[in-house]
């Protein structure tokens, strides 16, 4: 391999230029191997912040990342894998429905996931609110239980793509996370290691999205796709909102209790929607010709759910813990709910011990925000609108602060912007 | 002292944001002490590169630099204090003969200098070609010689604004130098923190100098006059040609030698109008109206020159050193000189040991360049054009293919722009 020189290449970079293969491959293994420092790695990063990197030349960013771990490989598998994504939101649980949903329709769903940090809540945080499920598998236990039960959700290894969890930290600490190239390198360097054979990439937009505005989130999941499809992964997103936060509850064992009334049949509206949504995209991408509705109807998916929670060491009969602590908040006037702001709800959420501030805090299973009427509802004033949960009392207080004007009362109702927005596919 | 959080900073700075003082305090402070990490400094850098500081942002970083430090303090002087900076350029001993002429006339010039690192010589490594010559003083020694002889040139104490050594050190890894805003506080911490009433700068521009555009080199001026007026020194810049290098030898004994031939009133006629210039800036600067032009005639530059070496333990007598391998490279045509590419003749110099690749290399006192003409010079195809010097055989090629092209011979003559292009100074 070639060696570099750092200074040349972030200059090149600063100045506008291209990075050629040789020099990407070069600087993340010299990064990777701490050849390449954290400061200079540092203004590489802002230089990027501001130049951002093509598409050619972020293929070749995302597969250096990836060669410098282990990927996994599904080949052997009897059934077609596919992978889903979402950039994360509040009230976001879709991944404990689906993935069994998919998986009860005949595809392997191998959803290797993380944990919180800040407002949205992170999947493992909430399915270790069932007792006794456990998070890590060995490569071998996930190869089993994707060709037996056909969803696997669990922490993902630490071998994949090493380069993007040093990156990930540094650009944590130095202000430079919000790049879109890089957001788009990080996630699809896991991705595409997790060897998955299709990817629906769920890219929220709005308030209580990380991508506020829609073209951003546009140009992410564009990005995204491509590298997805210049990897050879069978790649698709759905653009969808993120200004209210999603079904009827933030948080670990409320958002679990709200999945299975999903996989019962029933449940909000607009988890059911965006479930059998991306459940549509999942099997077209993988080439099954079923329909996933007819499926959740039949409760094949409840029977998937609780093999996939069995087979994880979890009690999918047990009851999910209950907060010690709650509170009510009521509307505050007759009317239309036409606004609920979901940054609010999920701050609240995470003040009441459902998410952490830093890494390896732990997490309350009960703990977390219900609301009890969604936007385009008549509400009286008065009637109660949100409901807190936490362990610890002093946290109610701060928890209550957060959704102080979190919602919009009108004289007339509004219609919700649809839930899909765009689908952005190659090509 | 206000906290203040470093992502917080660099995000501000990345977005366009200002900085605050207090912000701009707590960061100098904090990276000097270790509490900012070098990841987040050279992020900042990058942004800064891209954003700017604005004149009031400017000054604050400049002022929190040297807040990190010591400051000099000449006010016990009987003599007006002024000092001289160049930004370096090839060829470029003018401080040799300046500090002297200066002196001579009145004024005290209390000249902290560097040693050399790439194309552009250092001025200590040149004065240390003179047998015995010291460049460590302490504080009270340097008062002292201020007062008596009115000239000092000497090493910088590590005292004066650590925070630019640290930050300079780090820009230099992480591809940040070439920041307008960041290059003049580096240069403005350390002048005002040596606590010179006056300042003059001497900014170069062209083919040999750091800002290779005219416009560039403005700015860089403009900024820095700036700055040292709103700390309230007197600060004055002259713009200067460096597209041909200054004199007629590059290299550390080579270009003592040509300063002595113009403190005893010969010299390339460039050096002469430069010093003079540069002079009269000096001493309006001061309050001193004293001809330079007379004194440098009179021989009273020499006799300070002499006292000055004699006072850090140099012999202004003895003989400098002579390289031990010399070679001549004849003019390619017959015509007139119209141009000589200062960034090679630097360069060649450089290689044939003058110069220093790292911190801490060795320099070769009898190293460098000499040529026999000058721009506009009429010359014949075959007549010695330049001399290289060395002690080290290995070096002399290498010095030769640098010299290769870096002429040009044309069948009329050309005049070269004026020396001094432009004076900056406050309002």
């Amino acid at each position: 391999m070639s060696t570099f020189d750092a200074v040349e290449l972030i200059r090149t970079k600063r100045d506008g230029g291209r990075l050629t293969d040789a020099a990407i491959d070069w600087l993340i293994r010299a990064y990777t191997d701490g050849r390449v420092s954290d400061e200079q790695m540092a203004a590489m990063a802002m230089a990027i912040f501001f130049r951002g990197l093509d598409g050619a030349e972020l293929s070749r960013w995302t597969n250096a990342m990836i060669a410098t771990g282990e990927r996994m490989d599904f080949s052997s598998l009897s059934r077609p894998t596919v992978d889903k994504h979402s950039t994360g939101g509040v009230g976001d649980k879709i991944t404990l429905p689906l993935a069994p949903l998919v998986a009860a329709c005949g595809a392997a769903v191998p959803q290797l996931s993380g944990r919180g940090l800040g407002h949205t809540g992170g999947t493992l945080d909430k399915l270790e609110a069932i007792p006794g499920w456990r998070a890590s598998l060995t490569n071998a236990e996930m190869l089993a239980q994707l060709e037996s039960v056909g969803a696997v959700i669990c922490a993902a290894g630490s071998g994949l793509a090493p380069a993007d969890k040093k990156l990930y930290a540094l650009r944590d600490v130095t202000a430079t996370v919000e790049s879109i190239p890089m957001i788009s390198a990080s996630i699809m360097s896991k991705k595409i290691a997790e060897g998955t054979s299709s990817l629906v990439l769920d890219v929220k937009t709005g308030a209580g999205a990380f991508m506020k505005t829609f073209d951003d989130s546009r140009a992410l999941a564009e990005t995204m796709v491509g590298i997805g499809t210049a990897a050879g992964v069978n790649t698709v997103a759905l653009i969808t909102d993120m200004d209210a936060p999603l079904g009827r509850s933030a948080g670990n064992g409320l958002e679990v209790a709200e999945s299975i009334e999903v996989l019962a049949g029933g449940g909000p509206a607009d988890v059911v929607e965006l479930t059998v949504a991306l459940a549509r995209e999942m099997l077209a991408c993988a080439g099954i010709d079923t329909d996933p509705a007819a499926v959740l109807a039949s409760g094949g998916a409840m029977d998937t759910w609780r093999a996939m929670i069995r087979a994880q060491g979890g009690d999918p009969e047990a009851p999910l813990p209950v907060a010690r602590h709650t509170e009510v908040v009521a509307a505050p006037a007759d009317g239309y709910l036409t606004g609920m702001d979901a940054m609010a709800v999920g701050l609240a959420a995470w003040r009441l011990g459902a998410g952490r501030a830093t890494q390896g805090d732990p997490v309350q299973a009960a703990a977390g925000v219900t609301w009890h009427a969604g936007i385009g509802d008549q509400v009286r004033a008065g009637q109660p609108l949100f409901t807190l949960h936490t362990d610890t009392p002093k946290r109610m207080e701060r928890g209550l602060e957060a959704l102080v004007g979190a919602v919009t009362v009108a004289d007339a109702p509004v219609e919700r912007r649809p839930l899909v927005l765009e689908r952005i596919s190659a090509g």
